[in-house]
């Protein structure tokens, strides 16, 4: 089965964007900006143990700093951003591969004037993101490599 | 861990390209041609169930025609070319998504003038491929869509 991608319409035939988890923006450590999901593959009953997500950041938009068990396989396909993973700090562009690993705290930032979209695949039993802390926030906003760098 | 991308070098730091399987032109069904690989993930003892390889197909080349019971989800990230999947024919651009169902027989094919590349999630615990047999090659070349696009 072949899904089209629209470049005009930015989205793929048969698959419906699905809106990232509301951002709280009021509530430290619950905030994204600008983040659009497609989850391309493994939620249609695929006998396949993956999922295969589309997340697009538009600029200066970000995901939610978070962590958990389950591991992120990422590949850059459009425009240019960062990672923050642990307290490493990751530029970004097209092909670039980042492996988030077990309870790593990471964020994903678009710091360009264009679109910053990649795939993301993960196991699809997987246990829940935890969101940074007040701790956790502040260690990291600490960390020499990500002054100025995490967003919340 | 971020694995940079070359695009000089066309390859990305830390993961040698390997050899996708030899080809055996001289045996009909055991063909490729054009085809490096590169594992992106999964490979290096990550804790998850599968892994996230990149395949690139020169122009004129093409994939085995094989079939197996894992599934395959194939995001078109460069260049053009098209699938066959069963007795389907699929022309592939940018960003198009194609899932490869179980024990589908299904080929890969550059019949443009740029790499052809995609990224291939299948689960790392799998089963081995099964090229295609004589019959089988012999319906699918018959199969209307599929006229003159086989390759072997």
């Amino acid at each position: 089965m072949k899904n089209a991608f629209s470049p005009a319409a930015n989205t793929w035939a048969g698959i419906e964007p699905v809106g990232y988890r509301a951002g709280r923006q009021d509530e430290p450590g619950q905030g994204y900006l600008g983040v659009t999901k497609h989850v391309i593959s493994g939620d249609r009953g695929d006998p396949s143990s993956f999922e295969v997500r589309y997340f697009e950041v538009e600029p200066g938009g970000y995901t939610r700093l978070e962590k958990h068990q389950h591991v992120h396989s990422v590949t850059i396909i459009r425009g240019h951003g960062y990672a923050v993973v642990g307290d490493e700090l990751h530029p970004l562009a097209p092909f670039d591969h980042i492996y988030v690993g077990p309870l790593t705290m990471h964020q994903f930032v678009n710091d360009a004037d264009e679109p910053f979209g990649f795939i993301c695949v993960v196991d699809a039993d997987r246990d829940r993101p935890q969101p940074a802390t007040d701790d956790e926030y502040a260690a990291l906003a600490a960390a020499s490599a990500l002054r100025g760098k995490l967003r919340r």
